[in-house]
């Protein structure tokens, strides 16, 4: 099963994917898509939207989760970011894939244990868990880590379902 | 010259497309989107997006405008009409058109003449330029009265380059 992350941002938009094979985690690619904070929001969004499509396309993942935003005190920063969002969320619905959705401290818990841990220790436990992995920047390890935390979420739905099945 | 209008919401999404002829309007058809609100937000977007390029390939405008969002207290709200309002921007820009955005106190002064008018005057004066129309609804109506926005702003830019050529 192979999984892509987003964290959605206009200026920059990580992703990250990575294959999924029982408990076993396999890193596959991670990047950031640039918009040109100079162009038109119309143009921007269409940059971003034509970038991801072809990164859809050339990893070819199975499920895709995007970090819900955290809504901060700046609502034209909100309102920025919830256009990004919906370009993160609108890609992999249009290629027929389920977008699973997970707050910020749902990530931090799958992937450090706690869900208050800091941004260096999420990125130290992302690299624990994909090892050799190079990572572009830190919105990729954002994103890498939302692909972690969606993959420890289908884990656990899977036991869950065995679990009732073993029950009868 | 063919415009299209757009007053972007999560649940409702307003259009209205209009011929612009000198100063002559002419009202060509609007309709109202809706997307489930049971639905992830994916889904929705993805729904809307189906629908909103189906709009834009059947009626052919030549350019679009977006109401540019009032940036209210609710964040949520905020956040959730910033997803909406991508949809919008992005889909008449996949089409190849240039789209305008205008403030609500922009697209209030172009159509009744006053930035601070009642919703209820804005409608009206939609029905006085478009003698005839058949409204789908007050987000339909807002659609219209942003299309007639952007035909004005045309038009001024437009005589302003007439009389730049005519002054030699």
């Amino acid at each position: 099963m192979r999984v892509m992350g987003i964290d959605p941002g206009l200026r920059n938009l990580g992703w990250g994917v990575i294959d999924v094979d029982g408990s076993r985690l396999k890193h596959v690619a991670n990047g950031v898509l640039h918009s040109d904070g100079t162009a038109d929001l119309a143009t921007r969004l269409l940059g971003l939207h034509r970038q991801l499509t072809a990164v859809v396309a050339a990893q070819r993942p199975d499920c895709a989760a995007v970090e819900q935003t955290f809504v901060n005190k700046d609502a034209v920063a909100t309102l920025k970011l919830g256009h990004a969002r919906a370009v993160a969320l609108l890609v992999p619905a249009q290629a027929g894939l389920v977008v699973g959705e997970y707050a910020p401290n749902a990530v931090k818990k799958a992937v450090v244990g706690v869900g208050k841990a800091a941004k260096v220790q999420v990125d130290h436990m992302v690299r624990m868990q994909l090892p050799g992995v190079q990572i572009d920047g830190p919105d990729a390890a954002d994103a890498l880590a939302v692909a972690i935390c969606h993959a420890f979420h289908m884990q656990s739905a899977g036991r869950l379902q065995a679990a009732l099945r073993a029950a009868g």
